[in-house]
Parts: structure tokens; C-alpha cells; sequence
């Protein structure tokens, strides 16, 4: 199970951190679409493509704590950690917008992802390999559930065309700090854990490019990018869904079902 | 300072509680406005009279906290109770929909509360007597300045009346639990330290009769009511209202600036 390369388990704590994390708010976001979908379908679809989220969430939570060594579980890791402490990309944070913009945000999600698990099912560290293997065939849904009302709109009416080619303008600056490489990301990549997210984004272009031709839509090349999520840094968005997310947790401590 | 009347500590206290949650929950809903108003001087009125109605409840806080003689201080008794401990009328927590339903949901608040400052002024407790004259001059300026986006909204355009009427339609259930009367009203009544809520009717009508003659409103009868607050039985809104604002004392415990 523990992780038989050189990388210091601080490193692969914040890596897998940064995974989690992302997972986590990526998945609370999905969620609160629950009851408010536009369709009895979606109000399934969605947050069953959230719980897999949030199931990755807490497997890699659950090992960071263990990597990390310092008696911090699961839930402690998700839920009583301050805003500063969080390392998810900002593109997660993000609020829903409208149905357009959450579908397009989730497709692009799944297609930095799959490369990723995929990569990952190969580790070194066999337990991340586990984890892996299981996330991506759930991410392999989300690419075609996603991917398809990416279709569906972006190639629907007037209405549904504007509305997600207004999606692709407003996630165009939260897409390259998927990709950014740093110490953490190359130590992992260099103890052969897991790639680093800069050797990914062929791969992530081969997935939106087909799509996106389909669709009728155009990418949007933005002259800035957002940064600043993997050092904690973060919009405005964040605070309130972590007053949110972490309330139970805060209000009733260490409380369990 | 203390009341010279046979009213018991706990009526008092709760009396106080459900006078300083609804200044809180009406101040902190407004104060969602403050960045957000349509027009840079309502930026400035509606986080001005969010800061009227915290600073009433603050000091109602206080003297609940010295009345109850538990050692609970204003943060305490603000921040860090639970949901259902919350006493506040459901208006308060209804969310802030459009600029004209936040108007008319605060002019109703103001036109509740003027003729319940103005007899407490007189109040047998001289420490609430001295509480209710500086509010008495506050929510004056409330009801007039509420009142004239009334007015303005309700006989304005064909889309500013569509919405003041609406927000007539929403805000009707929430009415009449404002003049409610219990146990808890009556022993403070008999007291002389408030009204019963039930004997303001005709003085809130007799506020609310002109705006409504001259914005060209009608009085919206609903056959039902909700009601629950003064019991601590609330909306789906309030728990994420408290969410946000229980955030710093839930993570910060006893933090002070």
C-alpha cells in the first residue's frame, strides 16, 4: 500500500491534496443542482456524476491523511481546513452558472481527468493505481454525459447556442491552470506516481476538439489565465461554498451519522 | 436598569431573542445587497440601514444575555446557537429576490416596528425604553425611505409595477405571523414592558394604507399563513443564511477583531 518511490510524503500529500480538493468542490458544486435540474433525467444524472466525485474525494482523502501521518482523517481533511488551506484549481470553485456553463465546465473537468487516472493506473504507488483504475471509468461517463449536452446545446437553438458559447468565454481563463507544473507536480511525476499535468493537455484537446467541431463552438483563446488555487489562493466563490459545505461539521464537531 | 415588573427572566429573555433575531436576520439580509444595489446611493442606503437594524440587535443581544444571566454575551448569543434555537418571523429569512421585494419586505419590518419602538418608549423596563428612542428615529427614516421605492416601483413602469406586485403576492403569507400573540407576548404585555404584537395591526395598516393608495397596490388576502418562527421552525433559507453568517465564530471560536 505505502508508496515504494523516493517522493518525500510531503509531496505527495499536497499532491494528493490538490486531487482531492478539487474533486470535492467539483463535486459540492454538481450537487447543488440537486432538486433545481432542468429535467427529472439530470436531477439523477448529476448528482450521481457528483457522488463519484465526491467517492474520489474521500479515497483520496483518506490516504493523504494516512501519507501525511499526522492523525488527520477524512473528514477532518474536507471539512475543518480553512480557505487558505485549500489547493483546488479555481476552475472548480466557480459558481454553477447556468446549466450550459456547469455541463461545460464539467466536460472540460473530465477531460483533464481521464488522461490523469489513466496515466495513474499505471503508479508506482500501487494504492493510487487502485483509486485510479476505478475513477476512470467513472470519468469515461462523464465525458460522454457532458460531452453530449456540450453537443446538444452548443448545436441547439439560438438560445442554447448563445448560452454556451457564453460558457466557453467565461471558463476560457480557468483552463490552463489545470496544466501548471510546479515542485509538487514534477517530484510526483519524477517517482513515476503520477504525470505531470503539463504533459496532459494533448490529450485534453484531443478530447474537447472532436466535441467542440460537432458543437459548432470555437475555443476561446483568453490573453490571461486565472492562477493561484494550488497556493490557496481564491475567488470570492470559495468562502461562501466552504460556509456551506463545512457548516455541519463546524457546527456540530467531530459529529458522525 | 433592570425591569421593575413581575415578568420572569426567561419570558423576558425571550422576548428579547425574538426582538434582536429578527433585527439580525432582517440586517443581514439586507446586507447581501451592499456591492450589489442597482444604484450607488441604495449602495449606500441599504448597507446604511443593515447597519441600523445590527446595531439594534446587538444592543437587544446584550441585555438578553444580562437578563438570562447565563453568561452568554451578544457573539454568543448571534453567532453560535443552533438553527432551531432561532426565534425570528419567517418574513426576516425569506431571501431578497428582486430590488422591489426586498423594498416592500423592509417596509413592512419598519412599518411593524415603528408602533412597537414608539409604545416601547414607555416601556416599565427603562434600559428597552432608552433602546427603543434611538430606534424609533431609525426606522422612521426606514419607512420613508422603503416607502418611496414603493410608491416609485408600484407606479412606475409596466415591469416595475409587474414586480412590485409580485413581491405583494410573495410577501403575503408572511404577514400576519408578524402580530402573532402567546404566552410569551402576553406576559410581556401585561408587564408594560412591550405590545402584544396582535394590538399593532391597525397601526401597521394605517403605515402601510397610503403607500400602497399611492403606489396603486392592492392589499393581497391569502388564505393561508406561514408560521412557526417564534417557535423556531424555519425555511430551507435560513440554514444557509446561517451558514455564511455563523461562518467566522464556527471556525474562529471567540474570535475577536
Amino acid at each position: 500500500m505505502a508508496a515504494a518511490s523516493p517522493v518525500s510524503s510531503e509531496m505527495l500529500t499536497a499532491f494528493l491534496l490538490r486531487l482531492a480538493d478539487d474533486h470535492l468542490i467539483f463535486g459540492h458544486r454538481l450537487s447543488e443542482w440537486c432538486g433545481h435540474a432542468p429535467m427529472l433525467e439530470e436531477d439523477l444524472a448529476m448528482p450521481n456524476m457528483a457522488l463519484d466525485l465526491i467517492g474520489q474525494a474521500r479515497s483520496l482523502y483518506h490516504y493523504a491523511g494516512e501519507v501525511e501521518g499526522k492523525g488527520r482523517d477524512e473528514d477532518q481533511l474536507a471539512y475543518v481546513r480553512r480557505e487558505r488551506e485549500y489547493v483546488n484549481c479555481l476552475m472548480a470553485e466557480r459558481q454553477n452558472g447556468d446549466f450550459a456553463h456547469t455541463m461545460l465546465r464539467q466536460f472540460y473537468f473530465a477531460a483533464f481527468m481521464q488522461p490523469l487516472w489513466q496515466a495513474m493506473m499505471t503508479s508506482t504507488d500501487e494504492h493510487l493505481a487502485g483509486i485510479a483504475a476505478k475513477a476512470e471509468k467513472e470519468v469515461a461517463y462523464h465525458i460522454r454525459h457532458a460531452g453530449e449536452w456540450v453537443v446538444r446545446l452548443g448545436d441547439g437553438t439560438e438560445e442554447s447556442t448563445r448560452r454556451m458559447k457564453a460558457a466557453v468565454e467565461a471558463l476560457a481563463p480557468y483552463v490552463d491552470e489545470l496544466f501548471e507544473s510546479d515542485g509538487v507536480s514534477r517530484a510526483v511525476a519524477e517517482a513515476g506516481i503520477a504525470p505531470d499535468p503539463s504533459t496532459l493537455r494533448p490529450a485534453f484537446d484531443a478530447i474537447i476538439g472532436p466535441v467542440f467541431a460537432e458543437a459548432g463552438l470555437e475555443w476561446v483563446k483568453t490573453p490571461y489565465g486565472q492562477t493561484g488555487g494550488r497556493q490557496g489562493r481564491h475567488g470570492e466563490a470559495l468562502g461562501f461554498l466552504l460556509a456551506e459545505l463545512q457548516y455541519m461539521q463546524r457546527t456540530y464537531p467531530g459529529m458522525s451519522w
